[in-house]
């Protein structure tokens, strides 16, 4: 167990050090994790067994799995449910332990967590790794039904459209007619807006944090150049890698696509604090290769990345973010957004946030208020760009834990 | 001759159309050179022929070419002297027409022109394409003497105070024993900043413009990720790729580095006002490789790229400015700055550049006036990002030609 996963420090983080200088042995600390708790178990869900899942893009799925946990229980109402919605590289795993086939521990400990905004002593959670994904849902790794091999290449493209469809048939089975919430950041926003659009009567409230009621072309820059990365390495093989052999994938490729991903998510401000100039061997200063300190926590991310993340996987989800836009044939923004504006929202934004910037959450809060909608927003004053709505806990939980009380008293 | 190399508009580009949505029939249009100008004719200097030159890093060149280019003539004094430096991907043609040698047209033509602030008509103008280039200097590219072979992967590291050695020794061939102004953004500004430490008694002002007295975390984050694409490519083949054969490079890599680049330099404003999420082919939405026009610019920029440069000088290059820090092996920031104490500095900052973001050019500023010097420091509104140092050639031009003026009068 590493020092990440041993930490308990409930939905208090202030002691933990957010950005301690040495590197690798010091990532920064994200879990709130009590020790004593189960990891949450991992449940899977064939949707619509027996018949085609077709998708928004066209293509069609013989065979739709989901796999998702739960923690706490539904109440007899079934009035406490909340769905979370994780990011790019997130995955069902949002609360817990690592370990027990969970690379990481969960992703949005001390935002849910006894005590927490989202709290397993009072709420049903249920967090689904999404279509495309590649830990456990169905998507470029699993077996073509008929074929007997990975779909690779022939894996379609989905949207945030297509992963909420899947998110509602699990609701179905779980016996949620209406959630409660539907929480999540960045891509997990994507889909929190898409449940508000697709399900307005199924969500009494909705939280879209740190994102966008549209990709931008920034965004759109930045994931093609990643990919772009991606189909460069030779391992990546159109896609059909997953023959070549154990390990022989485009891990070069893959990680080179994080890297990019990762200056975006976090800011200059924390770079310079953590990083500066200084350099893993000060004697190795003028080699063309040698390495700067911040080069090697890329590495090291894109390493870590590889290690439990398929290239396919992050190639499918993120062209689903590109294609994220809720008014896409829906006529307008302003005639989607009218779909929810019954429904109270939440958003925040991080300042520091470059990749996902508070003018594209003070757009979208403008837009449901001009439908008549409400929608409160909160700018968190964090210094860790757009990873800041995983690592500023206790803001987010706070925010949050404010907006689900009120929807809360008002059932 | 297109359409850019044509305009004609003087020092008043007001009415060139700044950001036109159709692509990529109307790149942005910078050029501002006057129709019956001459090409600046490239020149050749052999650096201290016969004599090892040693660089900063350790490495020996046995023999150092500088390309350079001028334009105007030298008063009888010898005060009327300006160096140009150029950025990463720039070269010695900082103004006049393209062809004849030339990809493109002058790098800088409407702050360089007459009439404008650095005018042929009353100012000597030199510009060097940088040690390690590929424009006519000395670089990777370049045959390795005694070898018959070009350097690639043996061309050693070189820093922008080897670039300014060289630049030296292009002014002692000229006969400038004290430039009038050093003059140049982002790498430019680099050099310039070097100038003033190493070669204090020679200058009469300096202008570093968009650019650090170190690069940052997140700037050596940026041309890490590059690089370590550019060299994924197979065809990199571990910079010994000229012998490959014509065409057979990593044009693949060089282009994504550039994409990386590219993002950086500019801005999610203009992106947003200039591609929003406009697509190549409306009709093709959900392949997954279908198109965003913005993916489709920042492959053309790649692709132009690739045209006329070389992949090792751009990771030699990129290398240089990562090393970058006037402060190294000289005590402190502040004793380095003490050097250039008495010579007067301009700075600007475009304020939409997040990748040399203003509070960098405003600590250069504050170092520089805390050690007694003098430092102007202006923020230009131009929502160009970092490349606004090249476009917003109007508001540049009007704050150097104020400055150099100011300079010239106290002559």
């Amino acid at each position: 167990m590493t020092r990440d996963e041993a930490s308990g420090a409930g939905c208090d983080p202030a002691d933990l050090p957010r950005h301690p200088r040495a590197y690798p042995e010091s990532l920064p600390v994200t879990g709130a994790w009590q020790p004593g708790d189960e990891v949450g178990g991992r449940l899977f869900l064939d949707v619509a067994p027996g018949r085609p899942f077709a998708l928004e893009g066209g293509g069609v799925l013989d065979q739709v799995t989901m796999a998702y946990e739960t923690w706490g229980e539904l109440a007899p109402g079934a009035d406490n449910a909340i769905l979370v919605c994780h990011a790019l590289t997130g995955d069902s795993h949002a609360f817990g332990r690592s370990g027990n086939g969970h690379a990481t521990p969960g992703w949005w400990n001390g935002v849910i967590g006894p005590g927490c905004a989202i709290d397993p002593e009072r709420h049903f959670i249920v967090c689904v790794n999404v279509l495309g994904g590649c830990q456990g849902s169905t998507g470029p790794s699993s077996i073509e039904p008929g074929t007997g091999r990975p779909y690779g290449s022939r894996f379609p493209t989905v949207t945030a459209r297509d992963m909420v469809r899947c998110q509602a048939a699990v609701a179905d089975h779980l016996g949620v007619d209406r959630w409660l919430g539907v929480v999540g950041g960045s891509m997990g926003g994507m889909q929190v807006l898409e449940w508000g659009v697709m399900f307005p009567r199924r969500v009494r409230s909705l939280a879209p944090l740190c994102t966008a009621v549209a990709a931008s072309a920034q965004q759109i820059a930045w994931s093609a150049v990643g990919r772009t990365a991606l189909a460069l390495d030779p391992r990546f093989r159109g896609g059909d890698y997953y023959d070549a052999g154990p390990g022989d994938g485009p891990a070069a490729g893959l990680a080179i696509a994080r890297s990019v991903a990762q200056i975006t998510y976090r800011s200059n401000e924390v770079f310079t604090e953590r990083f500066d100039r200084e350099l893993v061997n000060p004697r190795a200063v003028y080699g063309p290769w040698d390495r700067f300190q911040v080069e090697s926590y890329l590495d090291y991310h894109g390493a870590k990345l590889v290690r439990r993340f398929d290239a396919n996987s992050y190639l499918v989800l993120n062209r689903s973010m590109d294609l994220h836009d809720i008014a896409r044939n829906r006529g307008s923004l302003e005639s989607a957004v009218a779909r929810f504006s019954s429904v109270p929202v939440l958003t925040l934004s991080i300042v520091s946030d470059t990749l996902y910037p508070t003018v594209q959450q003070t757009t979208m809060r403008d837009i449901v208020r001009a439908g008549g909608g409400r929608c409160d927003h909160h700018v968190i004053k964090s210094p860790d760009g757009h990873d800041g709505f995983l690592l500023a806990t206790r803001e987010v939980g706070s925010h949050l834990a404010g907006f689900l009380r009120e929807v809360e008293g008002n059932g």
